[in-house]
């Protein structure tokens, strides 16, 4: 030993670790949240010298960091679930603590399902919770579900990472994603060193998903040699908030069944849906293998649900769930061997989706309690939507659609040549920014377009409606109006 | 659109996707943890036929599954997080149901500090919580801790991933690994498509780390080509519950500063110690930092801990951390993307590592209960682990070391050449043909020595010691005399 040798660097430095993680972008929490967060801690310290009293996270879908409250039956389950002992007393949970029977013997019975949430359940999820999402899809769907093709996850992020993992086996393997999209595919992709194969939505069509737009980008792919085996969907969409009607859906699994591409259907945001309903890739594949017997047995659908988006609204708890149709059993085995690494999804998560797709029937003690809470919240959502949609409206250069659903709205922004000037000297793309200085003037932190991906030329940028009022709309107003003076006479 | 055409197969088959998944081998819920769950749901089903009236699932460290209760502070702290409601009754919770003001006051900060149990946190996790860490760290330890450098993980096993995603570069990238291990390592390295450097841990020395062993195989990988750039070191160990001495820690470390390597240190038994004391890789590299001024710096060091083992054994709720030491600020930023791309660690499961790293102290009025069942966790554990070993000890052709640690007992057997031959003959490894019919003749579920890996020859099986009473212990003695009889004999 000779200490006093020469100190060598660290082993691990930018240029020889993993450049699959390195090259992985992440916007939603990129440099803007992390000066968002730097600005919050400032002024919990007492700072007066911002231009702003609070910070607004509008970058991220986390409806209870903002003003939704949690649904009061899923909470008082969770705290009997967390504290058994509780129902030890359950004449002062019914009379003092204005729990209902139906929320104690929920409890009692997912108890007994899971034995504890502190134990680690089977490798695919609590095998009684995994019925209950059956059924769910049932009622939802029309159509048997199978709980042997469930698999409860950590949130619906761990089921798209699993999926991937399975679906990626070389570089050459390509997986047809939407643009704009939720940046957890681009970045999944670049860790797995795979290709993504991007496919434009619709803008003009309330950004629908245009089968002739996928084929160009399939066809392309292919032409460059790309084994491109699976499509993502994100419906309702994520920037984008668009619904995507029947014959949208019947297109794209028409178009998959063609080419035997693997349909991964993001279906998070089904209960936030606005303008027209939501329908399950599920069940519109279900309906056209019965009415074409044979023709659509082969198709590969993986769909997923989370409990952090809805009234729902509990990210913080990470569950959700994939369900697999018209998968080879070999397949599913190698599934299941890949989520018994991680061990299992969280307990109280998984019990928390139960609680979702199973809440309290009309009649239950619960039920008026949950009905009032869920509704409250939806319409509240849908206020905000359309009070952000009006403000955007109003405001010089910005297109915005009618709000569909999701949780977000995603303006087309048209910006004067010196603020795109003054952004290329800066070294940055114009929405960046953009939204770079509506948050260092007014402590609202937004997305820019480029974060989830736009057409050449165009610049948007996503912002939440979950935050409450309508004072921090008008501080956007007032911030654009500005921004746009003092680069139109620039 | 001809949906008569022929319909063509699966676009995925086991052929065709992600090979380094199907590579990937993880034992502790293999073939016998699905045959064990089978046998379970007889059980459950009234079925009267099996050799046993209950399932023991000895294969997995999942306490809480069996007979280890949650810590009372722990779960009525969860209570209020899960239920902020419950906290606008403070007489009815103190006075009706037995919760301590520590309780009522730690929930209410835990919340003040995350908003909502339902909300995502910052990617690295809630800062307060970090900061109760970095105060943990120094009161074990010794040394100054930063918050900076700790990231909240979903269990010990997410943040590995984590890890070994930045470590692994390429197909050359090396990391050693401990023979026997938990299977996370390889399986995790399967996955990723890098080299498992195995060195063997030494039996004769209480499953000692031994340099030399490290240095060989350190050696012969280096002369494959292969580019070994850290080291697994898991201590207490598993499956072997062995705890390093200072002296050996002293070494791995020295050789982990002169081969210039990253040290994995895998705490997450740190407090499952009955011989011996536990001493972090921290603790020591910050001694020999302070012993040799300059020397040391640049070692870089990933420790790991849970929620999941220990007297808190809160497996189900997903929570644990790692530290990193001497890492390259730009691959930490690397480390912070990747970690926010799967958003955040569950949160309950975070606040429940704040609640074991700073639990009641002496005087607080949760403190005597707490010590109480936490102390009554460890002597029973303990007083298990003796009674195994005696068992084991007793059992012909059966070597067990004293139990040091850890949740597990790791003997090796020695089996006739009749058994070998049968299980051969069956296409199975001698000690997965015995734990095997010790599953089907008496409902016990342990682990081959194979999934964990063995010296070429030896065999071994790991079972944990969680299991209460001594009457499955009996079922394993007498399964071992009528096998070995049956064997011998042949």
């Amino acid at each position: 030993m000779s200490p006093s040798v020469k100190v060598p660097a660290p082993r691990l430095n930018i240029d020889n670790i993993n450049q699959h993680v390195v090259a992985a972008q992440y916007a939603v929490r990129g440099e803007l949240a992390v000066k968002s967060e730097l600005y919050r801690a400032k002024l919990l310290a007492g700072d007066k010298d911002l231009p702003f009293d609070e910070v607004i996270s509008a970058n991220i879908g986390n409806p209870q960091q903002l003003d939704q409250k949690p649904i009061t039956f899923i909470r008082q389950v969770a705290s009997l679930l967390e504290n058994p002992e509780l129902l030890k007393h359950e004449d002062v949970l019914l009379n003092s603590l204005g729990y209902k029977t139906d929320v104690l013997e929920r409890a009692k019975w997912l108890l007994s399902q899971c034995q504890s949430v502190g134990a680690y359940s089977a490798s695919a999820g609590v095998p009684a919770i995994k019925q209950s999402i059956a059924k769910f899809l049932e009622r939802r769907d029309g159509f048997p579900a199978d709980p042997a093709h469930i698999y409860l996850s950590g949130g619906a992020s761990s089921g798209v990472n699993t999926l991937l993992h399975i679906i990626c086996a070389s570089p050459n393997s390509g997986v047809l994603v939407p643009i704009p999209q939720y940046p957890l595919y681009t970045a999944s992709l670049a860790v797995l060193n795979a290709a993504c194969v991007p496919y434009y939505l619709d803008e003009a069509r309330s950004w629908g998903t245009d089968v002739s737009a996928i084929t160009a980008a399939y066809e392309k792919s292919k032409a460059e040699g790309i084994d491109t085996r699976a499509i993502v969907i994100i419906n309702p969409g994520n920037p984008t908030g668009a619904s995507l009607p029947e014959e949208d859906i019947r297109a794209v699994i028409e178009f998959a069944r063609k080419e035997n591409l693997v349909i991964i259907a993001d279906e998070v945001y089904q209960t936030n849906v606005f303008i027209g309903e939501f329908l399950s890739f599920k069940a519109v594949l279900r309906r056209m293998q019965s009415e074409t017997p044979g023709a659509y047995d082969h198709v590969e659908l993986a769909s997923l649900h989370s409990i952090s988006k809805g009234m729902v609204g509990e990210c913080g708890h990470r569950g959700g769930y994939f369900e697999l149709a018209g998968f080879d059993p070999l397949v599913e085995a190698e599934i299941y061997k890949f989520v018994s690494i991680t061990l299992c999804a969280p307990v109280v998560g998984q019990c928390i989706v139960e609680l979702m797709v199973n809440p309290p029937r009309p009649g239950e003690p619960s039920y008026e309690l949950y009905n009032q809470e869920y509704t409250s919240i939806f319409e509240g959502l849908k206020a905000r939507a359309t009070a952000l949609h009006a403000a955007f409206s109003s405001m010089e250069g910005v297109e915005c659609g009618e709000p569909q659903g999701s949780m977000y709205i995603f303006p087309t922004i048209t910006l004067p040549p010196a603020a795109i000037a003054a952004a290329a000297a800066e070294g940055r793309s114009a929405d960046e920014f953009y939204c770079m200085r509506l948050l260092e003037q007014t402590g609202i932190c937004v997305v820019p377009g480029s974060g989830f991906g736009q057409k050449e030329g165009t610049l948007h940028f996503r912002t939440t409606f979950l935050a409450p009022g309508t004072e921090w709309v008008s501080r956007i107003t007032a911030f654009h109006a500005k921004f746009m003076d003092k680069y139109r006479s620039a």
